[in-house]
C-alpha cells in the first residue's frame, strides 16, 4: 500500500530497524513506514515480513527524504505511529455501564474503506457511542487519514480491537447487551426492532454485509427500508441512519421527545 | 483539475477542436477533455478559455494516447459528455406531483465533494427522493466519480441544475413545498419539526452549512442531535439521517409504522 499524504509530521517518528521491529512486536499501532529505496539487508528482510504480515501501510522515498528527518542512524526506515490509542472490551465494559446509561456499542464486521471508517466514527462520537469495535484483521488502517475523515474522532471514542470477533460479541452478550445487525437481508424494519437498552449494532462490510456467524448470534436484525432501485446504501450513511433511530427510541422512551 | 480515473470508456467521445466547444456552449455537460501535451493555436485558446471559465475538469496526454482512441483529425482534443442528464424544475415539477404522493426534494447547497455529492444522491435514491437540486456554481462535478461513488443513482434520480438557488426555492415555494433548512444552528431538533407532507430538505455545503439567504427562506430549521464534544456530522450522513426521519414521519402518518 502506498501512502502519499503528509501528515508524518503530526505523529512522532521512530528511526532504526530494531526499535520499529520492537514496536510492531510490543503491539503499538504504526501509522506508516518509510522506507529507502533499494534497502537489502537480512535484517530489513525481518521487518519487511512484520510490515506486510501486519499490513502496514508503507512508502519508498530517496534517501535524502530521511535524512531530511533525521540525523540519527537510521538504517534507512522511520515509522510513525498511529496517533490511536486502542482499547479493549475487558477494559471498556466495566467502566461502561458507570455512567448510569445504556451502553451503546458499534461493531465494524470487516469495513475496509478509511473514508467509510472515519465518517463511522466520527457519526458514533457524535451519537454518544461509548466503543467502536473492530476486528484485527481486515478493518480500514488506523492512520492519519482515517483521524482526519473521522474530525478527530477517532481520539476521542475507545477503539476495541478484538483478535475475534465472534469472541467480542459473545462476550457484550455475556455482559447483557442485545446484539442487532444491520443488514438489508431481512423484513424486519429498524422502526420495528428496539433499539433502546443496552446494544451493539453491527454494520457489515462494503462487500458482504454482516457475516453469517454474526447473523445467527443477533437478537435481531434490523433492515433500513428502501424504496428506490438501488437497494443499498453506503454503510457510513446505514450507520448514521441505524444510530439515530436508536437514539430515537432512547429519547422517547425517557419522554424527552414525543 | 486532473483526472486519473479511466471510465472514458464508459462514454461517447467527441473529437476536434469546433465541436466540442459547441458542446459546452450548447450546455451539454463535459466529463473531462483530454488535451495533447503542449497544443496551441487560436482555434484552441478559445476552447481553453470555456474549460477554465466551466470548471471542466481536463487531463494532458501524450498525442498517442489520442491516436489510440480515434483515426479522425482530432485537432488534439478529446471530450467525453457527462452519462448525466440534467433536468430542470420546470420540467420535474408538473410530473411531481401527479404520482400523487407528496413531493420530497432535495436541495443541495454548494456540496462540493464528489464522494458526497455521489452518495448523498445515492441515498435520496433510496429514499425516493423525486428530485435533487443543485446550484450551476459551486457544486460536485457531475462526472464518471460522481456516477460511481452514486452507485448509479445518479443516472436515475433527475438531476436540476438552477442557475440561481434563491430563484428554485421560490419556485418551489409557489408550487405549495415548504423549504426545510437543515442545520445545527437551531434549537429545534428534527424530530420536532413536521418533515411529512411536500417538502424541500436543504443540506448546507462542506465548509459553511445552509448560506444565511436560504435560513430566512426556510420555513423551519431542523437540527440533527448531537451529543458528542465534535458537533458535526459529514453532511452525506447527516443527509441520510434526515430524509429517514422525514420518511419515518410520512410512515408514521400512513399508519403505516408505529
Amino acid at each position: 500500500m502506498i501512502e502519499t499524504n503528509n501528515s508524518e509530521c503530526n505523529n512522532l517518528p521512530i528511526f532504526g530497524i530494531r526499535p520499529i521491529i520492537e514496536a510492531i512486536e510490543s503491539g503499538k499501532e504504526i501509522d506508516r513506514v518509510l522506507i529507502q529505496k533499494g534497502l537489502r539487508s537480512p535484517q530489513f528482510s525481518e521487518l519487511w515480513h512484520l510490515i506486510k504480515e501486519h499490513q502496514i501501510p508503507f512508502r519508498h522515498v530517496p534517501v535524502e527524504k530521511i535524512k531530511r528527518l533525521t540525523s540519527k542512524n537510521h538504517q534507512g526506515v522511520v515509522a510513525y505511529l498511529s496517533p490511536i490509542s486502542l482499547s479493549t472490551l475487558d477494559q471498556i465494559l466495566p467502566t461502561i455501564y458507570e455512567s448510569g446509561k445504556d451502553p451503546l456499542i458499534l461493531v465494524l464486521d470487516r469495513v475496509t474503506d478509511v473514508g467509510n471508517f472515519g465518517a463511522i466514527v466520527r457519526t458514533a462520537e457524535v451519537c454518544g457511542v461509548n466503543a467502536v469495535v473492530i476486528p484485527e484483521k481486515g478493518s480500514a488502517p488506523l492512520n492519519g487519514d482515517a483521524v482526519k475523515t473521522s474530525a478527530g474522532a477517532l481520539l476521542r471514542v475507545p477503539i476495541c480491537r478484538e483478535k475475534r470477533l465472534r469472541d467480542a460479541l459473545q462476550q457484550l452478550q455475556d455482559s447483557g447487551i442485545r446484539i442487532i445487525a444491520c443488514t438489508e437481508k431481512s423484513d424486519t424494519h429498524m422502526y420495528q426492532v428496539d433499539l433502546s437498552g443496552p446494544l451493539a449494532i453491527v454494520m457489515g462490510s462494503e462487500d458482504d454485509g454482516v457475516s453469517d456467524y454474526i447473523m445467527e448470534m443477533s437478537s435481531a436484525k434490523a433492515a433500513i427500508p428502501m424504496l428506490g432501485k438501488i437497494g443499498s446504501l453506503n454503510v457510513s450513511v446505514s450507520a448514521g441512519v441505524v444510530l439515530y433511530e436508536s437514539l430515537r427510541q432512547r429519547a422517547v422512551g425517557e419522554s424527552a421527545i414525543q
